[in-house]
């Protein structure tokens, strides 16, 4: 049996990619209570923010608030995203606030154009400029490339290409490089090759795997980047977030679920399951409907009836 | 990298392990109608009804009409669920309109006891007798055991157990036995290890795995049992019935999502796709609420939006 990693890195995206994604703006305190049961329960990287434009994503405009409101505790790690040299200059008026950035583009130049209105060159250099200034400011750099493992409007999108923008992050002072299944189109033996062949092209760069559960596979990702020997994954607390394509779909794994898997399988992670469910707890007690991450709603496997 | 089996073989149970779960009984015209659409959709394996006490299971009291009704089809094999001497007598008066029979009790005392109401060598030695008057009439015999990857009340069971057990089965004529994940507590790195086990103790049985997606791991569970060799498969449209434990819990693991993953991988089925999905979008219209099925409510990865 192939052997898996010992333990692994898990970045909580939820506050960003959860709370950007809800109808209603959530209230700052509740954000920073939210991202305090989060770093309560032992996570050791968690994404708490963007400094996208106001008008564009308004539920996030209280991002300086937030970074403001939280609590810092040792050994957990905040990133906020950053979209251009704009919000790099407004996230860094509170640099003490936070250790690392979050930029991205996507694989496909379709889904980058819709997303950001740019060609992937275009997005790529604006990038360089942004990741320079950060690593100036001794922030530590992430990149992550949407669409890595398919796009709704042209199909599975050629490794090559995504290893191109990869060495470009990368060369720009990424550390690290997500590789996001924007619309949960990932099967495991596609995973294990590309992470195969990236883990030949990108020697000495992190290499973080960002599942969506669109189709129901995002464990089964995870599985298969395990046993290739990813031990950096990314997921949203209470399944919150990810892409609204298509309508209707689920979006990120949801973090109780790897975790518990994880834990159940003898990986081992900094979380602490029954913590992570408070926050959960708390999430959806917030957001006042039931919310799909499966061992919130089933509790965890040592769960036992009443008798 | 591990290779997985070329194809497998997957029973639809939806029909009896989903249509029993329904707190309102499904009218024997619709169950047949959507049965007719499983067929048509290529499933070679289906589960159609059981023949429980009708007062133990007032859903499934139609079993009779519901044979009688629906169209009988090359390659297709139907089976039925038996408890016990009595229902597989009633079975037998309409023997000519299924192939196969379910027996079934769990690897757990405590479950077994709450299931049944008797201990497991209970079970066995009404189940021998029930097996050979089976395989008198010339039926194929499937042996599911229950809670073979853990039970709520007992906690994980002794794999040695649980051979023992399948040895009965497979000595009383079970040429294909099935092991029930009942309360989604199985995890990858177990699965490949029952597996492994089972293989070299049951030669010559067909190994039969059926996974609930309670805590979000019924594909990547299925994913190990392939990479373990194992090619046989039960699993629900719509992601119907399962085990109402925990409550507010999803059951079996979807029938969609299970072929989408395969066939993405290249693993090949019977089933066509878009075919199962119109049955699954049947049985949602009929039941007038949401199913759980992933791919049900994405699409297939090969979904665009509208541009």
């Amino acid at each position: 049996m192939t052997s898996l990693p010992s333990s692994v890195r898990i970045r909580e995206v939820g506050p960003r990619d959860g709370f950007q994604n809800e109808p209603e703006t959530i209230a700052t305190a509740e954000k920073v209570r939210l991202i305090d049961l989060l770093s309560a329960s032992g996570l050791e990287r968690l994404e708490v923010t963007s400094f996208m434009r106001p008008d564009v994503i308004p539920q996030l405009s209280d991002a300086e608030e937030v970074l403001n409101g939280v609590q810092r505790r040792d050994g957990v790690s905040f990133s906020v995203l950053i979209p251009n040299e704009r919000g790099l200059e407004r996230a860094l008026g509170l640099r003490e606030r936070f250790d690392e950035i979050n930029v991205f583009l996507s694989a496909s130049e379709t889904h980058n154009r819709k997303n950001v209105n740019r060609s992937i060159e275009e997005s790529l250099v604006g990038l360089e400029r942004t990741l320079a200034t950060a690593r100036e400011a001794g922030l530590r750099c992430e990149g992550v490339i949407s669409t890595s493992f398919g796009c709704p409007y042209e199909g599975k999108v050629p490794p090559d290409r995504i290893f191109a923008i990869a060495e470009r992050l990368a060369a720009a002072g990424c550390e690290e490089v997500g590789f996001g299944d924007t619309t949960g189109m990932a099967n495991p033996v596609q995973v294990r090759e590309f992470f195969a062949a990236t883990q030949k092209r990108l020697g000495g760069v992190e290499l973080t795997a960002h599942f969506h559960n669109t189709r129901g596979q995002g464990l089964a990702n995870i599985l298969a980047a395990l046993e290739q020997g990813i031990d950096s994954f990314e997921s949203s607390f209470g399944e919150l977030g990810g892409c609204p394509v298509p309508p209707g779909a689920t979006g990120n794994v949801s973090t109780e679920d790897v975790v518990s898997m994880l834990h159940e399988m003898g990986v081992e992670t900094t979380v602490e399951l029954p913590r992570l469910l408070e926050a959960s707890e708390a999430v959806q007690t917030v957001l006042g409907r039931p919310l799909g991450a499966h061992v919130l709603r089933a509790g965890p496997v040592d769960w036992h009836p009443a008798s």
